[in-house]
């Protein structure tokens, strides 16, 4: 315990990009590639700190702007930091808030595609300059100020053991200049936040989001000035496009921009169809509520596919979600004990879904670092 | 396991009708007095079965009139009972579905006590006369006909290791000839629930529900007619009164009247302030939602009074719920993580609420038990 962070390989596929290695941090080591669990507000959805262990979720994701609103990043550090707020031993990494204020501002890629336009900036968000982002709290209509240097305050009273500094997060569809500016202003913004963190050095770990939305050429310019500046990793944000084959092709060119000595994240991506491919291109770590989501709406993850339990055909279904799974829920309860939870609104079926959701992403990832280390993928 | 039913009488206290005892069930033991956590659509709200057990609830009440809407009863029959059916080891009790079903027809006492009046009839009731009464499914809109053949008919699916006649839920606010047609009517029903039980003999046990509203005369009576046929135990039913001291001036004139080598059940009661009275009359068991729907709205039990969770000075309390406590939650998370849950609405809160409320009254009954071991009560 308390080890310095650092990535250790383990094996590099002689097929493609993809490898399988060992995050070590202060709280236990991250076998990789791994899939995050989002803990927005502190918790995983429906499930407490002691279950998520045992499920061996080995990285938990948790959102700096939410805490801040609530209880307060003040608060987290006078509990002792995240880790004892919430009772987990393992490991944490949080975000800069960005990514929410400037959701709040732009709107994301969905309201865009759904014709909105441009979302007029939200009432929230009072100012955005290069200092950084005035808000306004929903939760008390508080003014917040949120810049470089204060989410990286923020983010060490949290005291997670990776940290991600403060970014602008631009529209889909921007034009070139616009994209340009952001891009350096992101640029500026990051290396302010690596300079607070460094100002006062623990044993926390800084990852860089690499930006320039789908054009490749910024990408490059992203990877080039950023890998030149101490990072201890590199998370891939800013627009992934508006198709999973937009991302992939992202990935294709921007990937082998970055040093193979270090770990790479991807940011809010965690559905199925997309992990090999991303792992092909060298993708340690995935954060998405994706899986979590989609239990408590019914959808349950097998190796055969998705089984919605509202489905009638499992009102009599006396068997387990799936025969070959280990999860505490396949040894303990039948699809038509959790299709009734469901339909009776009982939140117990929330909670037995997120559980077996979690597991099988554990169990999945597991056979991806298998797949590597035969060189499969 | 599978030992048929039978009462057993460890200690009778000098003091007052209290007593210890051991209700020997098909499931295992019950140690009385004891609670029972109410589990209306077969769980008990924000917790599984696997966390009951661990919370060392040695009784669960499921709801007969919600069961045969969802899932139904046949289903859970062909799961092979609602042990199976819930991953369920330890006793259960059902009740009718009368309770519910004369509620839509005639509302709460709450309902008279808001100046309501006798509220009319829901219309989702169809029919009461003598053979029963037709309803509405709010599910389906289903027409499904509640009589003492049907409602054992569905116990017996069910399969719980206590089963409890159908009977009529009269009014608070009824005339003394209406109460006695009520009750009379109510001695037929339970007759009758008891011939159907008999008819086809398993190793469930059968409560008698003792009537006659706040009317000792009636209850005298109900209290003659029921021990005088072949029941198991006999439940405290009807209506209780409108005020803690009527329920309690009920007991003391109807629990000496009951035989002492039966169990005796009081239903729907089991907020705190009633209990030791209950008790020291010679109530064996209580069912009862006040704890779990307490910790759903942040009230957590403690043998030094009640704590709100969202009071502001829990916000950065970081000790337990109780120093004393040695529920899972109390070893594992402070007053500020639950107190931060609940302000974002996590649903995470409510189950570790639920637990430590739970296991509370655990605690609480082995407290009385000792108490009454030593003539304290």
């Amino acid at each position: 315990m308390n080890q310095p962070f650092r990535f250790e390989l383990i094996h590099q596929s002689k097929k493609s990009r993809a490898r399988v290695g060992r995050i070590h941090t202060p709280h236990g080591i991250i076998d990789t590639p791994n899939f995050v669990g989002v803990g927005t507000n502190a918790t995983l959805k429906a499930i407490d700190s002691q279950t998520v262990n045992d499920i061996g979720l080995q990285l938990m994701f948790c959102n700096t702007y939410h805490l801040m609103l609530q209880p307060g990043t003040e608060t987290v550090k006078k509990a002792g930091g995240l880790h004892t707020f919430i009772n987990r031993t393992g490991p944490i990494i949080t975000d800069s808030g960005g990514f929410q204020v400037f959701s709040l501002a732009y709107g994301g890629v969905k309201d865009e595609l759904k014709s909105r336009g441009q979302k007029k900036m939200d009432n929230s968000v009072l100012k955005i300059n290069e200092e950084g982002v005035l808000f306004r709290s929903y939760r008390d209509g508080q003014k917040i100020l949120l810049t470089p240097e204060t989410s990286i305050a923020a983010q060490k009273d949290l005291g997670a053991d990776i940290i991600i500094p403060f970014d602008e997060l631009p529209p889909y569809h921007i034009d070139e200049k616009k994209l340009k500016a952001s891009l350096e202003r992101t640029h500026r913004w990051e290396k302010r936040s690596l300079d607070a963190h460094l100002a006062s050095p623990n044993n926390q770990a800084m990852y860089a989001v690499i930006h320039g939305g789908v054009d490749q050429k910024m990408r490059t310019e992203s990877c080039k000035y950023l890998t030149s500046l101490p990072f201890d990793g590199f998370a891939i944000g800013g627009s992934l496009g508006k198709t999973r084959q937009e991302m992939f092709d992202l990935l294709a060119y921007t990937m082998p921009q970055l040093p193979t000595d270090k770990p790479n994240h991807l940011l809010g991506i965690g559905d199925l169809a997309s992990l090999e491919y991303c792992i092909s291109q060298g993708i340690d770590t995935f954060d998405s509520s994706h899986p979590t989501r989609c239990a408590r709406h019914g959808l349950l993850f097998t190796f055969a596919g998705t089984k919605k339990i509202l489905q009638a055909s499992n009102k009599e279904n006396f068997g387990p979600i799936d025969k070959e799974c280990t999860c505490m829920v396949c040894q303990k309860y039948t699809l038509a004990y959790i299709h009734h939870l469901f339909k009776a609104n009982e939140m117990t079926g929330y909670t037995l879904a997120t559980i077996h959701n979690l597991h099988f992403m554990v169990q999945l990832m597991k056979q991806y670092r298998n797949a590597i280390l035969e060189d499969r993928i």
